[in-house]
């Protein structure tokens, strides 16, 4: 038989508890302050926004956190996420790096989000919430709490970014086909909305406004949050965590360099943070590498500071990196990775230098992403695909150094309902963003400094 | 612990030999006939088509052949496809039917295709083809023609039917991101092609003319067909095979019923034929049940007879259930079943009483996949919703009896690329087409009789 391509687990070896990186870390980061009196946010604050069991998630300090059985049980249909060898890419690219992707485009909505939007909603449901609304980008999100939602009989709306709703009917025809309702932002059904002319292409920061408006309005609606806060992260962990058995399966006993793609930051954190652990705790030495894109630069170019997460200023003020609030970025097609922020555990796990980050053009990610189908047979989200690129970068270098490394790549998701995306690459009209000197200054000089 | 959902298989009971029904089958089926001289073909008839390994398979009656290590080694990368417990829709339906099925869509082109296209592009990869030209009608068959091409570095062609073509372009692009080259068909390029008018929406009979017109004039370049020949049923049998040893895993000791959706015939024998086996060797008893559109009722309303299996009467003929070589089925969404003939072996299982036939409107179809996918998180293909509806209908009897059934399904792919056709089906705009009895008597007015 020939050498294996995919890892698995058996059952006894299922991810059972959330890894919370807060225990282990060697500072804590700074807290949320609340955006009227600037003092640290404390569970009542949250109360209006999130059930208490997530608010508990979010300030726990405690490394593991169980998963409610109904979770796992949804966690079964598609966990553990197969690890994969990318044996064959190996051999296209000619490099004596082995390389390794785990997938998370497996599950019911092509991507990780679900990993959150289950418990979120499972929460919720617990403390008799009727409906939840939230935000979405490349909409990848927003279907998975449709999804979620209606295994539990939780109604759900969502405000997707106009860029997106305009660009991708099928996203918002997949929210509809689990059940969700799809408002395109800016709406005029908020007043975070009604501030923005007809037709504004909108910005994660707009559609979170939105969402959180509407929720502070009924006790019985809810407002849920697909990336950035600690819980979101948290509930991502079962990724690296899987991860590092199946890698232990694949014989490897250490791992070079891990990358994934970075947006809010949950996904990259989910991967990543059961690795940095065992950077912390096993002295492993792993690299751990966040990839965005040049024009939405994130955590290469922002300012690490006190921002809010939304352009209206409704939610708690975090100290991370920041473009500002608000700042609009270019509508490249990586739609999940346009976000003004990025998540204070990974914004402070940055500044202590235990994660590094770095910014790509997107059609080197594009390029990247074709070569990687024809080998591996499996089309990258557009996110997922800066990850990879990153990583080639890394395996071509193998190739020149002779340097049998081992790379770790955090694929994401599917790109299927991206095709639009892949087409304008392939016929070489895809335009190569990157955000100006010019840009960046106007960004940075309307952040509210606390 | 709660009740696993989803089953896999253990390494050592990987599925390594192709299942031939021809071994079991209590008569043989009437052999194809030379479209010139009427007689039965041989193996040089159709060499200029296919590579001589395949022709072997074709006319095979050994019972088990192995499956080569390099077409393993691809479908090590997603088989075992999972088979699952619909646990959430039985308990949405209140049956206490126990419903499994069989997933396909994790392949690399997200259906059962790839199980032929990747031995298909090896045998020609290995007599010195350089180049496969195809039909592909729903897209999917091209797509997994393209991805198995890029594999082995074979250039691949595809001629789509022009309604989905036109109606799909997604798709157009998922085949030329895996490298393959598309036309719309009816094309400029061959003299079948241009016996219609531009713009004529096409049909799978006329695509495949036109691939074998290309593949005949040049010895490096062969034809490649998705479904209804012999050895490409004889490919799809890893589906089944897995699916009786998943199945005897999740501890069920027989199976009442088998639903798998049938257009030209390639997944649904694949799924069944194994189960048809134990029927015939072990007496099972299981009921055997292909499903397909009323509006291309092939198996329901055709004529048993032999025919073309294209439009322009390139192909030799074959004794099938048929509704005419130039019948144009109306342009429902499950593109996949739109084919006028069925395969041989199916055919002849059918009439032969060893598998029965169904037809369903559309629009009970998508609307099982709609509750299937609010249930269980994947959205299946329109083509598959068939099996799925017909499923439920099983299911809901159950019900009203309280029989504790065993339903199997064979899930052929996702859906995620005929979101289009799921966004008219939720705006209440999606047609219910059925063939009429003038129409069927037109349609089967023009098949000639050897």
């Amino acid at each position: 038989m020939s050498d294996p391509v995919m890892f698995t687990l058996d059952p006894d070896e299922r991810v059972t508890h959330w890894y919370n990186i807060l225990a282990d870390l060697p500072t804590p980061p700074p807290p949320p302050l609340h955006p009227g009196t600037r003092e640290p946010v404390g569970p009542d604050d949250l109360a209006p926004l999130f059930p208490m069991e997530l608010i508990g998630q979010e300030v726990s300090t405690e490394r593991y956190i169980e998963i409610p059985e109904p979770v796992l049980d949804v966690y079964a249909q598609y966990r553990p996420s197969p690890l994969y060898r990318a044996r064959r890419w190996e051999t296209e690219l000619g490099t004596p790096a082995r390389i390794y992707y785990k997938y998370e485009g497996v599950s019911p909505a092509g991507s990780h989000k679900v990993n959150t939007a289950v418990p979120q909603v499972y929460y919720n449901k617990l403390s008799g919430i009727t409906k939840l609304t939230t935000e979405t980008g490349a909409g990848q999100w927003g279907t998975a709490l449709s999804y979620a939602s209606a295994l539990f009989g939780v109604e759900c709306e969502v405000w997707q970014v106009g860029v997106s709703y305009d660009t991708k009917p099928q996203r918002r025809t997949l929210i509809e086909v689990f059940g969700g309702k799809v408002h395109r932002s800016p709406s005029q059904l908020t007043e975070s909305g009604k501030a923005f002319p007809e037709g504004h292409p909108g910005s994660l920061g707009i559609a979170i406004s939105e969402a959180v408006e509407v929720a502070a309005q009924d006790p019985a609606t809810k407002y849920s949050l697909g990336s950035v806060l600690n819980h979101v992260l948290l509930h991502q962990t079962v990724i690296g965590q899987e991860a590092l058995l199946q890698l232990a399966k694949a014989g490897e006993r250490s791992v070079d360099v891990v990358y994934g793609c970075a947006g809010g930051g949950s996904n990259f954190a989910g991967l990543v943070f059961p690795f940095l652990r065992e950077n912390l705790v096993g002295g492993a030495g792993t690299r751990i590498v966040a990839v965005e894109p040049t024009s939405c630069p994130t955590l290469t170019r922002g300012e690490y500071r006190y921002d809010f997460g939304d352009t209206a200023g409704m939610t708690p003020l975090m100290k991370m990196y920041t473009l500002g609030h608000d700042f609009v970025p270019s509508p490249i097609h990586a739609g999940g990775l346009r976000y003004h922020g990025m998540a204070p555990l990974v914004s402070h796990a940055v500044h202590e230098g235990l994660i590094e980050a770095m910014a790509l053009h997107q059609n080197e990610c594009f390029e990247a992403g074709v070569e990687f189908a024809r080998s591996q047979g499996i089309v990258p989200a557009p996110e997922s695909a800066h990850a990879l690129a990153a990583a080639r970068r890394d395996a071509l270098a193998a190739k020149e150094s002779g340097e049998e490394k081992v790379i770790v790549i955090g694929l994401s998701g599917h790109g299927l309902l991206e095709l639009g995306a892949y087409a304008q690459f392939l016929s070489g009209s895809l335009e190569d963003d990157a955000l100006s000197e010019t840009e960046l200054a106007e960004a940075l000089g309307s952040v509210p400094v606390v």
